[in-house]
This record gives structure tokens, sequence and C-alpha cells, in this order.
């Protein structure tokens, strides 16, 4: 069967970066591998120094990159035992926005000694949330401003945002700034990396830098409005040329062919750099408009695809190309879900629980979805918000905190687990509808993630809250697939792939069997349960008590 | 030393009953005997059949009382090696309202074959709170008929109070009220086994029978409003007699002389009955008016003198001779304290933590107290309101229920503890102040009770909140003191007792020498964070948004 084609997926996440190799003509993931970062998300003091950072910080090293690319590529090829001239393409996806300030020959500025003790010269990652200040004014400008770009990202520029990031560097460490020969998305620099070619992609400009195809970036007078210093910012330390998804970056440098063992130049193409949320759309067979993907793990990102440009109140993003060429990609999210799960499993377990877990072998996790699941919906008297981590949509604020209501003496650890999963269904099912006010359709629901996998009380929540069906996407990582199949379109049909990621999808792309559906009698209960939520929601969100800010900072006070 | 004389106090509580022996000089404590109820509060089935409970019973056996005098009262006997013709006095107090059904002869129906298979022939204890539907109506009713007692307790008669637990027994064993020839206090039954003379104490009849000296109950006309089979409710299941608080109730009657080895008939003077809260107030030395007495234990009263009738916004009552005669005794109180730093013990600590309070030998209240001791005041960012147990004073709601706001994913099992102590804290500020608002002074606390031991960093919580200084009384077991207190007080100055319980006050209760003072900076935060709590309050608690009571309901509706 030497015919096969194979293309491979290099998905870097939070923790690790995780290639698998993908048989082109049916999807099968032949091989994957995981690999570790080695300094993980670097939150507290700087690696190999006694630097403490401040509040709120979250970077990486990307060292850890290049070593998951020297390691796991490698590992999948010989796991296989695929020959090297039968990969004909290399996709890539990344999380976002992880930027890094990098010099003339790209190299990151942290990894040269002269910057390694500066916070600021290493990879801040998508959830460094130390720009929360740059982001407040530069909303506030724009909104002063009546900037039209604000009406695409949901009235609101994110602090997890490449602007707020940059402004941050500037006022914190001009030196970084300066210094810099450009700044670029972790997506675009791995791209950068393995083929010796800077081409930005169209998804992380649309969805993090506010770029638009057609209009372009902010223009050289708002970012002057911001900061004078920051005039000139898209030309002297980014890019005006964007590509779009689907594109072909280039050929694998000798460098990086040596180092994984595939071919050089052109007869393993790279794609253009992508998303780990967006590039698992077409993974998980959505190509068209009206089917929701919800890529669940810590947090949930909502994708859909629409034919026109649609303003939706609080959503991250509409990008056009930003998921699939030809179509508006709209983005939406929850910053706290399995994360909300695991926050609570670490600290508010009982002690007989552990006990009980650990004589029958469960995990903590599946034992409490076992006694959640035996309770009645509304049983439990208990109603929370989900924003432990703060509201992504539909309220964009990260100064919002979680809330619990109707504790009460008999309240069992069980109800409280089952009360944040449905926040978070809750949280889900107020996007879906304001998308749908918005006109833009969502009918079903594909889910995908490690979430689906491990809770099927879960996704029947979501179902139920929801009222819509919900399908799970086949592969358990749809990053990697979703890497693999631009990996494959890169290379052309010409070389064994494909012309377009529909065609991919077509082939590539599976869904499971199961299908959840929502059950009348529980859909009748949520939806009281829903009715209370968005009244405590529109109360504690939409300013009429700013009891959570207040706190936050009060908080702030004190430990300053 | 033969001249010393002695009192006995005991203290009938929740779980168990007290005895202990007093030098009646000086107040020491020289022995103390702790029973607890073999039966226990009953709560899921009645004992030795398979009868199951309805919802939000809580039972007792009074055969469990019996046996704590018979067990406890010898044994302290014993211990001191105190002469029976040495103990001048025995004065008891109870839970309240804690009430059962009995025969001509003062047989709890409960004790007689052909009854106790019936749960409404058993003691109702306090917290028993399945009569809620009769005292809304109860109170629905009161409030139409413009009845001037509602001022006295608040606005509101409790569910947990006498009548509506005798018109919950109307209405689902009509056959008990039937069969009832009386129904009377707990502390009133144990006097009339003790002395065989029914003498109902003005503290139950005042706090919990809507009882007032002077004007007495309300008039047959409301009670036939209520329920035409009420109308002559008092006559003939109660009675009009009422005395006032350090009476003597009678001497020992010779079958308790037996059982205890006291003296029987007058050589032992036994006081009228009292209340566990109510008599713990001169126990603390509090016999004027200013300083108010917490005790702290599972829950919290809240006990206060004056020399005039004042109407307190949610206030439990206030009552003439209530708790020393002569001046009106106000109470407040919190439904949930003590048992809500167990509940989230119980339920909320993570594994680590067991670990290290196992490893160092520690309580996990303790290891719990010491990290949450560590924090700044304000630091977690958390807000709770201290409903797991509805809310007593002021706003009188046992459907109100728990509420944590400010979570984050950083949050710590002893964030939320901490939270949970300032939450009561603040309660207990509230009720302060609305006296203060009512001209009722409180200038100093003073407390008592179980928690004040425990847990110091609450004690400094409570002043800093409030901005007052606290006392705790020297006795860790003021109930059964106060209660031997009035045993002296009924012995009189002539048997070596005392003519008043000012003077017993004088000699028999004395404070610890630690103070609790505000301390200002924490006071500062303190302020701000108490301001966001009462607006939660009012928001949750006044009827702007009534989601506690729509998940109750749900919760009902689910679980009928």
């Amino acid at each position: 069967m030497s015919k096969k084609k194979y293309a491979i997926g290099v998905d870097f996440g939070t923790e690790s970066g995780r290639a698998v190799l993908v048989d082109v003509a049916t999807g099968e993931e032949v091989a994957t591998c995981v690999h570790p970062y080695a300094d993980g998300v670097i939150g507290e003091v700087l690696p190999g120094t006694d630097i403490r950072l401040p509040p709120d910080f979250a970077l990486q090293n990307p060292a850890d990159y290049l070593e998951t690319v020297r390691v796991a590529v490698p590992a999948v090829l010989r796991e296989a035992g695929v020959d090297a001239e039968d990969v004909v393409g290399l996709g890539t996806d990344f999380t976002a926005c992880t930027m890094m300030p990098i010099d003339k020959t790209g190299t990151p500025l942290c990894l040269k000694p002269e910057w390694r003790n500066n916070p600021y010269a290493w990879v801040k990652i998508w959830k460094h949330h130390a720009a929360q200040p740059e982001a407040n004014e530069l909303n506030r400008i724009a909104r002063e401003r009546g900037e039209e770009f604000l009406d695409r990202y949901g009235g609101k520029i994110s602090s997890e945002w490449l602007f707020p990031k940059i402004w941050e560097t500037l006022n914190k460490a001009p030196e970084v700034y300066q210094a810099a020969d450009r700044f670029i998305e972790g997506a675009d620099w791995i791209v950068l990396q393995l083929t010796g070619e800077e081409k930005r992609n169209s998804c992380t400009a649309g969805y993090k830098a506010i770029w638009e195809k057609g209009t372009g970036y902010p223009s050289d007078d708002f970012f002057a409005a911001l900061d004078p210093r920051l005039c000139h910012v898209v030309d002297e330390k980014l890019s005006r040329d964007i590509y779009p998804l689907g594109d072909r970056a280039g050929g694998l440098t000798r460098q990086w062919a040596e180092a994984t063992g595939l071919r050089e130049g052109a007869p393993t193409s790279v794609s253009i750099g992508n998303v780990d949320a967006h590039v698992s759309v077409p993974a998980a067979t959505v190509v068209e408009p009206g089917r929701m993907v919800m890529i669940m793990g810590t947090s949930i990102c909502h994708m859909v695809l629409g034919t026109e440009k649609r303003i939706v109140e609080g959503m991250c993003g509409v990008v056009e190309d930003g998921i699939i060429p030809g179509l508006f990609g709209f983005e939406a999210g929850q910053s706290c879900v399995g994360d909300h799960f695991a926050w609570f499993v670490d600290h508010c377990v009982p002690w007989e629980y552990y006990q009980e877990a650990e004589r029958r072998g469960l995990d903590l996790h599946k034992l409490l979805e076992e006694k959640a699941a035996q309770l009645w919906v509304g049983e439990s008297g208990l109603l929370a918000l989900d924003w432990w981590n703060g509201n992504r949509s539909i309220l964009v604020d990260v100064d919002l905190t979680g809330l619990l209501l109707g504790a009460t003496l008999a309240t069992r650890a069980e109800e409280i687990y089952r009360a944040l999963i449905e926040a978070t269904a809750y949280g889900t099912r107020i996007i879906i509808e304001t998308f749908e006010k918005s006109g833009v359709a969502v009918k079903e629901l594909v889910a995908c993630g490690g979430l689906p996998e491990r809770n099927k009380l879960l996704m029947q929540i979501y179902s139920d809250v929801t009222g819509r069906e919900i399908r799970v996407a086949a592969s358990s990582q749809a990053g990697a697939l979703g890497s693999a199949m631009f990996g494959a379109v890169a290379a052309g049909k010409a070389a064994g792939g494909y012309d377009t990621i529909f065609e991919a999808a077509r082939y590539m792309a599976h869904l499971k069997d199961q299908v959840y559906r929502p059950i009348a009698e529980n859909q009748a209960v949520y939806d009281q349960l829903y009715a209370e939520y968005v009244r405590l929601h529109d109360y504690f969100g939409r300013g009429q008590n700013d009891v959570m800010k207040c706190l936050k900072a009060l908080k702030q006070q004190v430990r300053d």
C-alpha cells in the first residue's frame, strides 16, 4: 500500500504540543505523539531565574514549540512506519493570541541572553491577562472615536488580544518594544521557522489583531490616539500582508527537514498558520452555515459560519475567511468550562468521595458525574453564574466572577458540580440565542475536544438546556486533524492531497454515531432555570449591581 | 468545707443533655456530665419502626430527657463528692419551641403504645420546619386583621414556633390534636415531671407562643379566623397561667428524688423552666441594657435588654420578663453559623487539607482557621450571604438560601471558609444596626457558646465587622450555669441561694480576661464589604429578585 499519502498536523496547545499523522484518503489517524512543554505555562517565576512575575502573567518558552516539532514529528513517522516521501503536507495550529517579540532573524527576544531576564521578552500566551488596563483604554478611545471595528468584536477588544498585549509591553518595557523588530503570533512564527516564510494568516489577524479583509487594520490615527508611539505600529512592528487559510506557506527548510526526517522544500508543503479552535471546525465536518461547532475543553469556543457579515452582541469576532475560505466565521466563547470542574474537584470535594473514588478505582470526575446524573433537573435548588474566569461572550468582561446561589445545609458536592455544568450550558444557550437574534442560524451543535469524550451527563445537559441535537466529532484531536487537513490542502490534489478544505472535510472528517437529543421534560424545567439565569446574568453582568467589580478592585487594592 | 452550697443546672440541648454542679458562692463549676440522647434528632425514620418521616421533620423522644436527668444528675453529685443536703436548687433550660402533646397525667402521647407510630405524637423540636404552610397562613391572616402582636415579633411568626406547630398537627393528624389533653413546651414539661407542678414560664410563652404580660395570648377570634377548631386552643390545649423567670416551681417529687439522689420536696427547689439561649444571658454577666449577648454555636442568638418596649424590624421577639424579670428582653438570631462552617468542612475541603490536618494532628476547622487568618481583609474577593439555613433576623424568611459570589479559578478553600465567617458577621452587624435604629442600644458584645472557644479568628472578624469590643463569658456551658443560677434563686437566700438573679449574676457569672477589639484598618475595608453585603441582602431578601424562592419552589415541585 505504498500509494497511500499522509499529512501531519501539529497542534500547539497550552500545556503540550501534539503531532498526528493522518491518512489523507480516509482521515484515519495513524499515529499520535504528545510532547509536554518543559516550561509549561510560566505564571510565577521566569525559568532559570528567581525573577517573580507580576499578577495575571501567563508566558511560554518558544523553545518548547521547536522541541515539540523535533520530538513529535519523527515520533509519528516512526510509529506509523511511513516513508517521508508519502507525507505530502504539514499543517499547524496554535493557541491565540499567543504573541512574542522577535528580532530581524525571527529569533524570539527571550531566547537571546541579553533579554532572557525580561518577562516582556517572552511569549505572552492567550490567557495572559495583564493587559487589561490597556484593553480598557483602547476600548474607551475606540468608543469615543466611533471606531466601526468594535462592532465586529461584540463591542469590545479583549485584553487577551494582540494590540493590548503590544501596548502593555510598550508601557511596561519600552526597551523590549524598541528592540523588537516585529511582534508575531506563535501561529505565524512556527510557520516562519519551518519554511523561512513570514506569511501571516487571516485567522489570527482577523480574530486577534482587528484586521479585516478589504479594510485591513485600524488606522494609524487610531493607534496614535492610543499612544503617539504606536502610530506606525502596523508598519513598524507587524505586516500588512495577510494570507487566507488554505494557502500554502512554503516548503520545509533544510534544517527542519533534517530535524524531522521529512523531505526538504516543495515535496513537503506547509500550510498557513491557524488557530487551534478554528482549525477544528472542518475537522468536525462543518464547512457550511447552521451547524455550530463547540470546542469543549478547559474553555469552550463556539464557531459558526455564515454567508453574510452580521453584528452579534459580545461575540469574539466575525472574520471573512477566518475559519473557512469564502465564508464569514463567527466566534464566541466561554472562558471557563472544564477549568470550572477541575477547580471544583481540586478544591471542593469531600473526603469520603476521595475514598469512594479510590476504592472503586474511579476518577473523581467520573464519580461526581455518576452521582450528579442521579439528580432530577431542578432538584438541587442551585443556580450558578459560570464566571469563575470572567465572561468572554456575550458580556466580554474579565472582571466578572463566579456566583453560586441556593445553597443549603443539605447541599452536596454533586449538586454543586451539576450546577456548575448547568451554568456553563446556560452560558452556551445565551450565546446561541444572541447569534440567532442577530440572524446567524444555529440549528445543530457539533462538539469536539476533551469534554464530550469524558462526560456524557454534560452532553445531555447541554442538549436539554439548548434544546438542540448535539453530535460529536469522531476525532478526539480535532485540532491536529484539522491541521493535517489543511496540510493536505496545502499540498494540493496533484501531490496526493486536496484542492480545497471542502474536499478534505468530505473525506477526512467524521462524526460519531451517537447523537444527544433534548429530553422534553428536562427542557421544560431548564427553561425556567434559564430564565432565572438570564436575570442574574443581566443584573450582575450589565451594570445594575457592580459588586463583582467592587470586590475585585478591593482585592487589588488590598494586595497592592 | 461542709458549709458550701451548690446548685445544679440541667441544659437540654439538641443532641444531648448536660448537668453541671455549681458552687453557689463563686459560680465554680465543680462537676459536669454530658448525656447524649439515645434517639438524638429524629429526621428520617421513627425509632423502632420503618415509618419514614415527611420532609423538614425534626423530632425527639421525651424519654431521652428523663434519662438525661436519671444519668447526669447522679453523675455530677458523685463526681463532685457533694452531699445531697448541700444542693439547694435545681434549674433547667431547654431548646424552644420544642413542644409535645401530653395526656391528662402529663405523659407524652408518643410514649403511649397506641400513639407511638404517629409522628405527630412525638416531640417537635425547634428546627422542625414542616409547619411553614401554617406559619405563612397565620402571618397572612394576622396581617389582614392588623394584629398588633406581629410587631412584637419583627412582623412574622416563625414556623418554628408553637401555634404553627399545633396547627400543623391539627391539619395533618387531627386525631393527635383531639387526643392531646394539652400541648406543652419541653421546658415546662421537664419541670412538670420533676415537681408535679405545671407552671409555664414567661420566656417560652412570650417568645414562642405570642403571649404578652398584661395582654396575654392572641384573641379567640384570631384563632377562630385561622381555623374554627382552633378557637379555644388556649383554654383547651394550653394554659393562661404564666410564671415569670426566677420563680420557684416547687420541690422535687419523691420519684425524682429517688432517681437522682437529691432530697425530696422543699429542700431541693426547682426553678421555673427556661430557654437555653435566654438563660445564658445572666450567665454571661449581663443583667442590664446595652450589652448584647451572642450565644454562638450552630446558630447565634442575640439577646439584649431594655427598659422600654421597642418595635424592631425582624427581631424574633420582645418579651417583658422574657430574659430577666423586670426588663424587656429582645431576641434576634441567625439560623446558620457553626452549622455553616461544619457544612463547609464536611463538603468542600480539598483532599490535601485532610492530609495536612492528619499529618499535623489538627482538627480541620483549626487548619482552615490558621490558613484563613493569613489572608488580608478583602483579599479573597469573595462575598457570601449567610442564608444556608434561611434568614431568621431581620428578614424572617426560611426560604432564602445561601449565596457565594466572587469565586475565581484561584479561589481556595480557606478563602471560602473565611467568606462564610465574614457573612455571618455581616449578619450580626445588620441585626445590631437594626436594633440601634429602633432605639435599643448595643454598645458592647458578650459572647458565649462553643464557637468563641474554638475560633479566635472568627471573634476578631466579628469585632472588626461590628466595630465593637467583644468579651467572652468565662463558662463554656453558659446554659447549664444559668440554669444553676436560677436554681439558686429558686432556693432563695435563706436556703443558701440568692434572692434575685441580679445577685446570682454578681457572684456566679464571670467573664474571661481576653477582650477582642476592632482593628481600625480592618474595619475600614469591612465597611466597604458590608455595604455590598447589605445591597445583596436587600436585593435577594426583600423581594426585588425572588430567585431563591423560585428555585426552592421548583425543587419542591420536582421532588413531589
